[in-house]
């Protein structure tokens, strides 16, 4: 049945309300207006981002909402204007457009992102797809479109870590081990991971790390633990926990003179980063960056290039896959501490 | 006479408290140990951190002392294994190596820096020596020792301002005249000019500045008025008073996605900056320079040379000339906001 230019009735994840389960809930699409495409999603992932919205923490969330955006499918039918995408069309990753993901519009009384992937069919701006190769499974592409490229991208575009680096990564969820993928791609020949949750190191080492500190094992501030271990003080250090105390203490870990430190966690609404002046002016940089620093939907089919290329680790973030029914799971799963990414198959 | 291996007794201004005018007394300078040299200062500057440990906010600061740290003299004797620098070698300008200015050492009952130059003659180790041109006026590149150096290179080797861009420049005091002079010398187009004392435009114009903002003019803070006035926020902004209210609002002055921030100022003991991450995590970069990132003595004689060949502004920053017996005066002056430097010959 052509459903083109119909509202489409399908299953969607809806958020009633902050910490609440979320329910499968039966949904209508509009159909996609000028420049925008609707997406039938195969796969999509669950993200500290969605966590933190679901939470009722962030400032701009409103209730109800659908939620997700890391997600991979294919196009169902375009809106007037649009020349690039054609029903049909087999692959394509949510790009999460700069400017536009905190972006909520109205529709059939629920707020939603400009792209939300937590549904089995969804509306999103042409400028926020991109075309990827027809070989790519996308049950493992879907992660390309958040996390993953996110910390990969801090390494190699935002720190821009140099060869023969020492590298400091706090917290190794899916975003912490991205950014270890990306410090030993660059070369860095001691990447140190950080986390409260010894079990992560494991995992850690198959990505590239080389040490592992705990810091619940120091009675002493982890800046302090680093600086002794390093001689000094880190060449690069990443904050991919989303703690201010953190975030202070990444940047004082650096080396004077030209550490560099990546703020990549999204704190809590209303919190402060600070720090001594000195801490600057005697030569550290502080950084932040949004989705790695790639600036156009373009550079997602490079990245699914290189994972299909081998030269990008995507298969190993995946612990669990769900069916799309199971999306609470997934969230638990993540507030355990026990999945680095579970991907919802729909 | 010869005075080679011999203490010699010369005129030094002395702090003998905090907050208390220096007072002109007769003290001993021993000759230089291996690798010092023993040196006859013929001009020196006043700088803001003098007056800041002279006032008794720096934690570091002991008394009594003797101040200076921009200078510029002649050799009269050198220490034990010293080969770069000869008796009677005419022109140098001190470099205030990183890692020993705020080292002190106890002699003749008196604390004093690594470089002191408020004195007729002063002992400095020989890696904090620059020879330059025999040409050179020493009462004009003394100051290339400190505040012009650092202001210049904060713009040129921290921040590297690129052609076209847009500037902003808080504080218009040596410093921040030197950065304005980077800017222009960098290509900027726009270049804002930021202070509560509106006689500080018109010297600014005469170094390159475009445009000037009093903050008391405007009841909204300063960063709104500057976002609003360069449409989303300037591609580079330099705190350059030691304030660290002001360091927040020049980095939230920045335009998101790529603008930089270089705190030079310096502030008050314990004083903390602070942002929201979200400043960062949006793309801006947060820096700091110590000595405008020049990294090692070889760099004083090419900034003279770039002087002598009319690149770069010196005699601009000179508004009063005194004789040494006067050094209250000169504090008074930069007290009082009438003088940008004051030079003093001995
Ligand atoms: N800037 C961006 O564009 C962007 C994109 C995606 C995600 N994020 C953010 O990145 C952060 C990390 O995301 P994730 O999916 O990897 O999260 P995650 O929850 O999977 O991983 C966080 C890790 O930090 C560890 N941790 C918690 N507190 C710690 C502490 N005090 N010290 C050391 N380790 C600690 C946890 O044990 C966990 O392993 C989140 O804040 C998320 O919102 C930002
Ligand atoms: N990082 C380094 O290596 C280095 C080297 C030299 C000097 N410094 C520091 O740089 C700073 C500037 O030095 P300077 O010699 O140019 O000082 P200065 O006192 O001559 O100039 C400061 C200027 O800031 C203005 N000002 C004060 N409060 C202001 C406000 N709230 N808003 C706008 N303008 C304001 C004043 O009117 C004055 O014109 C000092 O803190 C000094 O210690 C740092």
């Amino acid at each position: 049945m052509d459903t083109t230019g119909k509202v489409i009735k399908c299953k969607a994840a809806v958020a009633w309300e902050a910490g609440k389960p979320l329910s499968i809930e039966e949904v209508k699409v509009a159909p996609p207006k000028a420049h925008e495409v609707r997406v039938k999603i195969h796969a999509t992932g669950v993200c500290h981002t969605d966590a933190y919205t679901l939470s009722g923490s962030d400032p701009e969330g409103l209730f109800p909402v659908i939620l997700g955006h890391e997600g991979a499918g294919t196009v169902e039918s375009v809106g007037e204007g649009v020349t690039k995408f054609k029903p049909g069309m087999s692959k394509w990753t949510i790009y999460p457009h700069l400017g536009s993901v905190r972006f909520k519009f109205f529709r059939k009384k629920l707020y939603i992102y400009s792209a939300i992937t937590h549904s089995e069919y969804t509306v999103v701006s042409e400028i926020s797809l991109a075309k990827v190769d027809e070989n790519a499974p996308l049950d493992k592409v879907c992660l390309l479109g958040c996390g993953i490229s996110t910390g990969y991208g801090a390494a190699i575009n935002t720190a821009k870590v140099e060869a023969g680096s020492t590298c400091a990564v706090f917290g190794l969820g899916a975003v912490g081990l991205a950014v270890i993928m990306g410090c030993k791609s660059a070369g860095a020949t001691r990447i140190i991971g950080i986390d409260i949750n010894p079990d992560k190191f494991e995992t850690a080492k198959t990505f590239g790390a080389t040490e592992f500190v705990n810091p619940k094992d120091h009675s002493k501030p982890i800046q302090e633990v680093l600086v002794e271990l390093t001689d000094g003080g880190v060449d690069y250090s990443f904050e991919c926990i989303g703690n201010v105390g953190i975030m202070r203490a990444a940047l004082e870990a650096c080396h004077k003179g030209w550490g560099t430190s990546v703020i990549i966690g999204v704190a809590g609404a209303g919190q402060e980063i600070s720090t001594r002046p000195f801490q600057l002016v005697t030569g550290r940089t502080w950084k932040g960056t949004a989705f790695g620093g790639w600036k156009s939907v373009e550079s997602v089919p490079k990245l699914v290039n290189d994972y299909m290329n081998k030269k990008l680790m995507v298969d190993e973030f995946v612990t669990h896959t769900l069916p799309f029914a199971q999306i609470n799971e997934a969230f638990d799963l993540m507030h355990a501490g026990k999945s680095i990414r579970t991907v919802l198959q729909l």
